[in-house]
């Protein structure tokens, strides 16, 4: 009886063990494409880790070298995960330097292990700091692959983010707490004033050429812009005007006939400019990054 | 003793659960391509329906709005994964307009979830229609994405389809049943008449520049043609001729040199033309679509 | 109490093997892009053979029909990846050709389904070989995939693959054991005479334009050349001087000014060349191959 008991027990617990599935899932992004072995390297040592590990792809198509795009990425799509989820960023121009290897977890509940380059600047200001960690190499490193010095992805951030998603460490076990803070790089906030909202072009939907503005859709409401308004619309490059012209604010494209201009709400609610299944950015010549600003204002 | 029974059932029940593992899965197809966080957005939507839900990619890479493109990626893999496999297809450039979301399912036991807009028009055909329900988006819609009128692939179709799929819903819970029927695009059958095969190019595959038709290879046989005959094939784009020339019809690549010309039969059982590794599409200017149509007779 | 052992057991046997997950991981690569369904219709073979299979891709972009770089990237990546771990590479200008379908099992314990057609030179040589088997395709080809002659990565090599990462099939079962050799491509190795190393460029790291060789780090210390020495490089392209340089041998990218080249060891430890942030490969037209051939020396 008292065997029974034992092994009831023991069954128990791996029952609710496999039921519980502890996993979070892990992310992957970085700007390595999809035409070599670097992104398979690093799953393969994720799937080493743990093989039950769910692991998806953010995007490998980040451009090289940006980091503000990566971090324009992160906060475009992590809220959309289960809170726990483990993002692993690796655009890291500065492989080798000092530049510090760090996990951060923000107060939305997400984890993202990535140089600390500037990567982390979006999630950071919308998902805030809960906390800091610098990943202690000496126990989160692939093991023998210290002669290795320019792929920490595969190397130190793979195996770190899967250790955590895994729940091989804890989130203490990354390593030392750093200060709350993390590397931002400054860009221009939206803001409304006698009636036009100014903002920054942070990026572009690449695949349709909608030019995407970091303006929330609350700032249309500030500055007296409703659905169905005529809008005038300024985009300047560097102080140049690239665009000046007057479009309708529409709930959605289909709304407009094909090939036509509107302003519109995209899926994370910022204001943004399209033509109806055409390409607006490559018409217009327009790009994005910190130089490009954009005005919007209820036409008179 | 008794307790320990209730404890068996409960173990028991627990153990089979996890052994059946009744998750179907999920496929994702779009035409966001993989540059931006779209596609992890949609996924990440699924992951937090159900995190042990498998989860595979067919393309991203449809042409941007081409609903047919996406009905033929449908067809052209779909049958190839087991029954009960949950395909989401989000190719909408109606998206925020009238047309309807809904789930197919097939006679052959599939999932499709998508904008009624022409996208089923294959599978439909070939798989036939068991039933369609429109997506009652006041219960299969993500929390909190209300304000949002321009993603109903991340706050619908990937919710609705992660749903379907892990069986948190059942098909019946989708909506409300619509008749059999969806929106079909209309095309051009293949025939026979007088040993003439007519036919259309409905497709390439754009990786190697061959050349697919929408002519099973039983029309082959109709006609008279055989393996090693010599075929003459006319392709004309909006009636204008675009090639006219006699090609062997041969079992696979490798039995024609380096560069030369064949007419096979590929994946899925059509007849296609092709140079043995190199691009024959891009040779000939040959596109795809309901304009270009093909013809093939046994030479004199 | 009879009735309660029989259970337990039953109860522990199913737990236990669901802990222990049998399954390997499945790694997909070929040359089929991304853009249509071939891919998906692999990866529905190997969920129809067991939905639990966790299935991974390499890369799909591999070069059309070169084996030579579908050879290099499993060696790039497959040594990252759990022991077991089954490989399935599908690069097959052949295809229909008499060129055997086989799985080569490494002394390393890898598993590589593909056409002997080179694609395993590199695992072979660097992994060593266990065993090669042919598929005994009676037993090991999709049911009613007979017609088809021009798809063998979806009707034989993503379902053998399948079958043995899910372990429903033994290695043994694969088909009869083939002598212990696999066809190989011919290429120069790297050697050091006379204090100057002679290698080969095999591939590019085609994201960032880095050149790497195929000369291993070892080669840098038997020919003197320590870190941060100046390093005389010569490139030729079958015999025709490319390059002729002097470039710092660094530990990583940081350590020079951005736009500045620098020799350093890459991350299979091979000595490559880069500039900072800059395509060092197409600055200077360098590719890749047989024809492309390096040399280092200390400058005097």
């Amino acid at each position: 009886m008292k065997f029974i008991k034992t092994i009831l027990t023991l069954v128990l617990t791996v029952s609710f063990a496999q039921l519980s599935f502890a996993d979070s899932a892990l992310v992957f992004q970085s700007d390595f494409g999809d035409k070599d072995g670097a992104v398979s390297a690093m799953k393969g040592v994720a799937v080493g880790v743990d093989k039950r590990l769910p692991i998806y792809d953010l995007t490998h198509e980040v451009p090289t070298y940006n980091v503000w795009e990566a971090s324009y990425r992160l906060h475009q799509s992590s809220s959309y995960w289960p809170v726990g989820t483990v993002f692993v960023s690796v655009v890291d121009p500065g492989v080798g330097t000092k530049r510090k290897s760090v996990v951060l977890k923000t107060k939305a509940g997400y984890y993202f292990v990535t140089p600390d380059n500037g990567t982390l600047t979006m999630v950071a200001e919308h998902q805030g700091i809960s906390e800091v960690r610098e990943i202690d190499e000496k126990v989160n490193r692939l093991a023998g692959s210290g002669q290795s010095y320019t792929f920490h992805g595969r190397d130190v951030y793979a195996y770190t983010g899967a250790k955590l998603a895994a729940g091989v460490i804890t989130f203490e076990q990354v390593g030392p707490k750093l200060p709350n803070e993390v590397i931002a790089i400054d860009y221009q906030h939206a803001s409304v004033k006698d009636g036009v909202i100014s903002g920054n072009i942070p990026i572009l939907d690449p695949q349709f050429g909608n030019v995407w503005t970091n303006i929330h859709q609350d700032k249309l409401a500030e500055a007296g812009i409703k659905l169905n308004d005529t809008v005038c619309v300024k985009v300047q490059n560097k102080g140049k005007t690239v665009l000046d012209t007057q479009l309708p604010y529409i709930a959605s494209f289909g709304e407009v006939a094909v090939g036509e201009p509107l302003v519109y709400v995209n899926s994370l609610l910022n204001v943004s400019i399209a033509f109806n299944q055409a390409n607006f950015a490559k018409a217009h010549n327009i790009a994005s990054g910190a130089a490009w600003e954009v005005e919007f204002k209820q036409c008179n």
